[in-house]
């Protein structure tokens, strides 16, 4: 019998990290339906079908880009289609993964330009636009944000960095990732005139990981003519070609769609807005946990606070991976780890995807006994603290 | 799209009535293999192995009967196999269930002499013993408990039910419901002498309703032989006759029994020991939060304390079914309603079978917040109650 | 890895026995769903949804009750409702399953007056014409006819037994088995004035087993008022006034319910009469294979032709179960043995409930070979006349 | 309800395009476990023992990389970690896949200098051997063979070409394709020699799309160190760090690889000489029926049948597209179209992964049907000839 289909305790396990998110029944029934022929008359029904449903997820009118493919590759499909060899990007490195994306342009021979913060807000709007207004060649050909840093729980401005651009009249691309607020935080791909939005299925679209995509504004289809960065497998124009009749130029991830289909009609069915208006709730409900715990929460600034996670700082001289690891052995819940300069410092709590309030309880039930078990000093009542909260704003 | 195949919200639904449980995602996988040949050489394997292991739960070395039929069914199959028409019966009326199964023995024409309750507490094991020693025509052919009385979480001590029965030199039967406590309560079938043992799938047994049970001393089978209520479908003579070679005389329902063999194999692995140990902690933990909200644990006596459920009694003047209402629309959760004489005046909790911590906690945040969204006068701080009790023995 | 996990060999087994049936992955998919409380707002609405169109399968504006029990159960639930002991019930031994039924009606204390067949035809309808003649007293109580004998393949021309009841104008009740007919071979629960039809879920009904039926008429439930057999878990009474709001007097079988949802919507939605349809082709492409064989159908009188199975005579000296076993071994295939008189001597071949031409197709493929494989002398040639046949008759 | 969830028509689909393949049941239920932590201790279990367990199936002692990513995917990845810029590839054009292999090398800005056949037989080993032995100055830095072209039904002799380079004494590396034949037609990484061997999830291994893969000689891995196509997500090397103990360097496709574990149990467990029998025996079954049906084999050289597939010619002056949509439409089955110069001329039958004899059989038996109903020139008994094949060679 294998890992997976062995609970390591009684119950429920409680999948917190930041994604991965706890894919709902609906979705995982979905994806086990026999897969089909997608070449077929059926498939490209299913294929338009979910095509449209998902721009309203990114709020655009335009192409969303759906990969068989983690992430990480919808990063290289943003850069790869759009930039040539050579091309200057400026990178704002809120955390670990925007630190992963510019170690990405480089092995792609971008040369990135970076707007460094102290990993405890999200990016610096004044320092983009200063670079921005510095760059009167307009050497610099896109701008690269990551909406919401996984790894510390700080969401950045988007519509602050367009208005900065703006400012600055600078003609660059903006491109942004999105994976770990898409569907859970409120992102605006035409409104806030995102050039290419980076998203990926397994946070808030509620799926597992394998699933990811690129929605593509005008200027971007455009700069991809010129682009040089040699590609095939990540080429919108084949892909764009295809979708118009809703096939795809090599095999889709058929099961997989189909729980994106589930996904999507979940979403749109429970409304966007209440989506959000949920993981705001949630966060803050965390957020009073976690002082009432007496503990720190790693975004600094409440503008910035996330509402798909929350990085905790646990004190000095105590492990953040020990308590990982006991609460996993005695709760039976996974809780995300700390990323580069913020290992064993801090613990992430995802409460993003398909989440209710009795499940953030028990998350957050789980956290303080957990806390307690590893001799963390903190003060009880978090998850009253919660409670309170979330009884009072129904 | 059917009602089971969308969420009433976003998460989980917590299903804490007392039975039918959350059934486990292991169990769920097995049930949908697709049907076997109930008469072909790999099913007759499987039979064997479960009705092996299935003795371990009821601990008994003896025969379990297993039917495809819910716990009803099996209350009179009780009955029907060992009795004839016009026999009187002992039954201990300690709550609705007790009453129902007294009905069924009146349509079918026994003759139930009743020792009652105030339904706060388990059957009255002096007024057994009293009753038999009056009995000294041995007119009295079987004596019925309920050891968990699943409409006021109050458990019968079946041992000392023994005890009177032997006390008083009485031939009569042990008949004993154990629907809501196998598999979360200790209960011993052969170690407590009782003739026989009813049970169902859907509560401890972590299944769909559809099944249930009778353990059969060799006392009950010698009573089979000479009883004449009219009987079939409930015979447990053809059935062991199949049983031998792991068959059953007519279709078994056969999905139901793959996820009995993926339930058994998950107490058996976890250990029984383990199991009414967790049992006993959830409900100790579970009633200190009622105590800690101000509210009245419907059992009276500490010693007949349910590990399976816990009914919580509403203040006067407040309604337990709105309350409940209340607790499913606005936090997805279904709670179990007050039955017979307790209508609208308690509710249950079930925290029974496949439960952990985080779900617990989880279960009695949502009951705080109903409680205050429903108007339920009671202090904040049950959950934390939970938790402090929780963490502290873990 | 229990033994429903794996497979005997590569690809789908071909579960090919006379029920239970292939069950779709639709209605595998709807059973997996969480258990839901049968006494929540939402179960009443399933409820009352399924029991509208269950009543359009079986052709009647009256009650269908739904037990949470095998087949058998449903035929004790005919007899106990409708009769009062010692009452004489004239029971056609039309095959196996018949005479099952008359043994029942024995052990329920009823005195069953028999008339027999060869096993190679339906019921004798002139026999029960005047047996009912002669009945003058009417002490006749009940005419109890197996709509398809799943045992022999020989199906009972129900409208025939009804105008030879009616002909003899005796009050009788008519009591129907078509637990291998219903949802496959035309039916009419109403139209034919039957008064407790007998189902199973597990045959046409395309699910696992697990669930019965009885459909009512209102005379049916006019003799259930001083109908004596003792009964409770079958009484329809407390069962009709709970199904009024969609809900159940005991816990009903939740997960197979789902799964009637699924099924009995996709039998509308195909249309009964296209079922049907479906149903008597694939049952002559069958007997067509049987005589390219040089074999004999067992049912030797072509309007008595089962549409949902065809038992098939070996030739003598060789033996049917040898046969199967050959066919299961090497090929995967589950097909039905013989059973009393008929053990070994034939081989049914069920061809019911979920089923295309192509998979028709490979089930007399796979007899072909094993024929060939287990030495039974035979022409080659069988499915591909019954390729021809399809083909022609699409 | 989505198409996915309803079938076309009764019975099961019979998905028999070239892949994706029918997919187990057992490995549909191991994909729709929850999603778990991919940074988890038990996940790096998991991986390591699918990473070894993968090993066997490409007959290789050294890596191989699983990407999250369709087979196309995994073409790019051989030519990016291996080559660079302006590079010669010898590129064997047997077929519409290669060409698009090849069509990719140029968007990736490799050099390909091309070997055609007439799309009737395999790679063409001579030409490979004279282009070879003329690249004296080893310009030409890989050979590029599908081993078997899914467009075209035909197989290339991989061990041949081996020969072919030896002979040469060419240091090119061998890349090959086996998207269409791992794990189901005899294919040796090791000792063939071969330095990059590409697979995807939905042919053999009996999955989804949406897992590719590079099996990886030490030749290759020292070839990556000096090849300077740009590459990020196709990079070996961080997933070689990562897989050693089991984890990935970005998100996983962690339900896919559930399925990949279970599926590659299952092939070692039927043991893989008995798969490739199996493929073998059901593909002259195949031929054997197009032989019958007085139809031509794509494939003219019997050295280079394919195992996984039969490409059949239709007459002249008829549709082959045609004839597929009347198949799909009357008998629910899929079946490949004709590609680039075979567009309509050919249907494609797929009989690789999980496949019975019986599932064969039913799969001519609905071609021949279909030839008919379309009105395709023919002879019947094309089934019954796979029939008395098959039956002669079990």
């Amino acid at each position: 019998m294998a890992y997976y289909e062995t609970s390591r305790a009684p119950g429920r396990h409680f999948l917190q990290i930041p994604g991965p998110t706890n894919v709902p029944d609906r979705v995982l029934r979905a994806m086990d339906n026999p897969t089909m022929d997608h070449r077929g008359p059926d498939f490209g029904r299913l294929g338009l079908e979910i095509l449209a449903n998902l721009r309203r997820v990114f709020q655009t009118e335009g192409p969303v880009v759906i990969y068989p493919a983690s992430g990480t590759g919808a990063w290289e499909a943003a850069l790869t289609n759009t930039l040539s060899p050579g091309d200057a990007v400026l990178m704002c490195r809120t955390g670990w993964f925007a630190s992963l994306w510019q170690e990405m342009a480089v092995r792609l021979q971008l040369v990135p330009q970076f707007i460094d913060t102290d990993w405890r807000r999200g990016a610096d709007v004044d320092a983009i636009g200063a670079a921005l207004a510095k760059d009167t060649a307009h050497r610099i050909k896109a701008v690269c944000v990551v909406h919401n840093e996984t790894s510390t729980g700080c969401t950045s401005r988007i519509d602050e960095v367009r208005a900065a651009m703006d400012a600055a009249r600078h003609p660059a691309l903006l491109l942004v990732d999105t994976i770990s607020s898409l569907a859970s935080i409120d992102y605006r791909h035409d409104a806030w005139g995102v050039d290419v939005t980076v998203a990926g299925s397994q946070k808030g679209l509620m799926l597992p990981p394998g699933l990811s995509f690129n929605a593509v504004s005008a200027k971007a289809l455009k700069a991809a003519e010129s682009a040089k960065l040699p590609r095939s497998y990540w080429d919108w124009r084949p892909m764009l070609a295809a979708n118009e009749t809703g096939y795809f130029p090599y095999t889709p991830g058929t099961n997989l769609l189909y729980g994106l289909d589930a996904a999507v009609k979940m979403l749109l069915e429970e409304g966007l807005v209440n989506v959000f208006a949920r993981h705001d709730r949630h966060a803050e409900a965390t957020r009073r946990a976690v002082r009432a715990w007496g503990l720190e929460v790693q975004c600094a600034d409440p503008r910035h606070y996330s509402s798909s996670l929350t990085a905790v700082r646990v004190p000095e001289g105590h492990s953040a991976d020990r308590l990982r690891a006991v609460i996993l052995e005695k709760y039976n819940m996974s809780l995300g780890n700390g990323l580069g300069q913020l290992k064993d410092r801090v613990f992430r709590i995802g409460h993003l995807g398909d989440l209710s309030d009795l499940q953030l309880i028990g998350t957050l039930g789980g956290i303080e006994m957990g806390l307690r078990a590893a001799g963390v000093p903190h003060r009880a009542g978090g998850a009253q603290a919660a409670i309170d909260y979330l009884a009072g704003n129904a």
